[in-house]
């Protein structure tokens, strides 16, 4: 299990299990979020949810110490995979981890850079729902029933999600407690975010197509010069050739 | 009616029908956005409407009836068409379309991304304008006369859907019902792609100016590589004349 | 006065009396903004400012009226002057015109898309700060007094215009009448295209930088193919010697 | 202590002094905001912060002194550091000079526009921080206790400059004095810019991408063109041993 080995089993791992966490990281979504949503759910389906959610969390507490144990240097593995420790220490983030199946599309490649634009807009409408969907299930969890508070729905929660995410903020729903707001200026400065990418998608692909024509002027340099250094080198095997006719010339003078 | 001769005949349908669908979407436009308006208006009014839009409706559908018709694979077309049946289905969308005559001005293209910032400003500004009506005409709909609301005339929705689409969101105005939040939640997205669209415009400005220059470098360096070849050729004849001049003089020598 | 003459003179003309308009525009915008902002000024203050409004209005009608006169076409000139018209109609409108003078700087030239971040930055401040005290003004015209306003002082105004340009929109100040809510839309569109051009700035800042670099890999592209050209030049006339000699050699032979 | 030498030794000076002034401003910061998060603190912890404060103020001012001692023009140090002159005049603003130590990281050289992203993320994060922190502080002193206020604890305080640097503005709080919206005033503009920064720099990111690849092309090109120029230049070499070889044949002929 030494050197090479062990990371490249490791990484085998990781690729074939990577669809079961996601499927597993769905199913922790929805049984986390069923309870939030339906306050007055019968005691059976509380159980179900409770029970699904920690089955879900045994599948990824499980992966990640089979992982550990895949690693050639454990211990590094362990200090090195920050974001894995959180989510298993913390599973109501774990949702979010549903990002990194889009990611695999690989929008931020340089080919994505310049084709495909659906594809961007696909990842930024599904992380943006996303993120919505989670956001409001946080925030229905800290504000229903409180004094004062105006989220008491999840149509309220997913509301207020939108108006937020969109630095739009009517202020017909805010959050009034501590973990509302902090959860809130999550939401918002990934609205900062996302206005951010949209605006950077858009600029990149006018952006893109300037360049694409640069890049065929700078080609056809390119291969202009080639052209030259062709025409060079024949012409020096000429003189080449000059030098021995002359050279035959010489001695017989 | 095989092959490239239909889709032919299709594509000269569609040339050809482009204004009077586009005439068909503006009167639906006015006949579904009048009685909204004026809630009051006399049931003659409201039956005058009702006709145009119904007439409207039919002249879209009959223009899909025979784009269908037309068309070598028909059921290909049909399943490749999700926009057109939508827009079908869904008359209200219709004047959406609208924006389809803008895009003809081709704002995308590569010419436009560096020349006519004025036609961008204009593209920008119509369909803005037009999301703003058919938004506003969608919210008095939804909201107007429903307890607690606070949209209450066209005056009032435009309003509204002017501080939505800017993200401001003073919140004198807001949706209290789920048609109406459902609708903002578009007007809030496509807010974020407006601030998007008009960066990306300036920035590409700027950017079109650096680029140019740089692309005047990129042109002069082919130029200069150009009359190197021709130079280099010159030689290459030059010292072609030398070795027959040579080959001659060995004979004679 | 004929062709070319009477162009030339209506240019300079515009170009002395730029400096009188400006301070006939900066007047006419104190003079226009005093009596809004102190609706309990005396009958003597309003009189002076409504004479010293006049006067400035005179100014810009008489320029108006020379620069018509000094044209070659003057019919012409006025179809093709809509924005002149219109701010001599329009006189409230004028103090817009001081940002012509900013537009001197020429902060879109290229050289300025490079080097003076600064000049921009003061660009967009002042235009910024010019606007907020124009909308203020009209909002405060619109609103004071009216029945359910909130805006009642021109520190409201101005506090409004804040929240407004920069798209925060708290929602404890904001207009209730038409006219106000008018004035509202033109500066939350204000607020995206200063967004944008903020956006554009930066981010052309960060792309000059790397087109610097990139332009000096290019020049020095073209700086070496302009030596290699004198390289085979000096090869050509090499060559031509040599032929020289084998010519001088050839009947000597 | 005349010409270079003077700068040379106080550019040493301020190199060694500049961790003890961060600390200095780290410690102002907490002992200006204790205070004022706790209005209920003993006359023991307000002495106490008032002299850490004090203190601090002394050592930026001997600073300051020591570097005009220091310099070789002093006049001329003291008209060109206006920057230094408030932070000392106005030490409220000092903790705001914390942001210059992120500006050693240098985020705006060439090689972050291109590499280390993570970094910019660092410094915009901890800039807004740090702007929320002292704004935050600012709007709770002009506020607290003010009739009609709604920002009356940190926490609110906190809140306010989150909803307001992201440009959401839910209205739920929001100043009332005239000093507190001069404070949010800035805080909204800052956002507008923090806007700019987060679009700029993934559009950076994205556009860097494309102009490597470009430049990639460009670099080859100039690599092609020194092969062509040391090709040329042995087959001058060439030629001119041709010449040689004739000269030396002529003589012989």
């Amino acid at each position: 299990m030494a050197g090479e080995l062990g990371e490249e089993r490791r990484e085998r791992w990781e690729e074939r299990t990577g669809p079961v966490l996601m499927l597993a990281a769905l199913l922790f979504l929805v049984a986390f979020g069923w309870p939030i949503i339906e306050p007055d759910a019968s005691t059976t389906v509380r159980t179900v949810c409770w029970a699904l959610a920690l089955a879900s969390w045994v599948v990824f507490a499980a992966d990640f110490v089979v992982r550990i144990v895949l690693s050639n240097n454990r211990v590094h593995f362990v200090t090195h995979s920050p974001l894995d420790v959180v989510l298993v220490l913390v599973p109501m983030l774990r949702p979010l981890s549903l990002l990194r199946v889009l990611s695999v599309i690989g929008i931020l490649d340089r080919q994505a850079g310049r084709a495909s634009r659906g594809r961007v807009a696909l990842y930024v409408a599904t992380s943006s729902a996303l993120l919505i969907t989670v956001c409001a299930l946080f925030m229905l969890q800290a504000e229903r029933g409180r004094p004062g508070s105006v989220i008491d729905s999840f149509d309220d929660a997913l509301w207020w999600a939108a108006t937020t995410v969109t630095t739009v903020g009517y202020g017909d729903t805010y959050p009034t407690t501590g973990t509302g707001r902090a959860v809130a200026a999550v939401l918002m400065f990934c609205g900062i975010a996302l206005i951010g990418v949209v605006t950077a998608t858009v600029a990149g692909w006018l952006i893109s197509r300037v360049a694409e024509e640069e890049e065929a002027v700078d080609q056809v340099t390119q291969r202009d010069v080639e052209a030259l250094t062709g025409e060079v080198r024949a012409l020096r095997q000429e003189l080449a050739e000059v030098r021995r006719r002359m050279d035959g010339d010489t001695p017989g003078a």
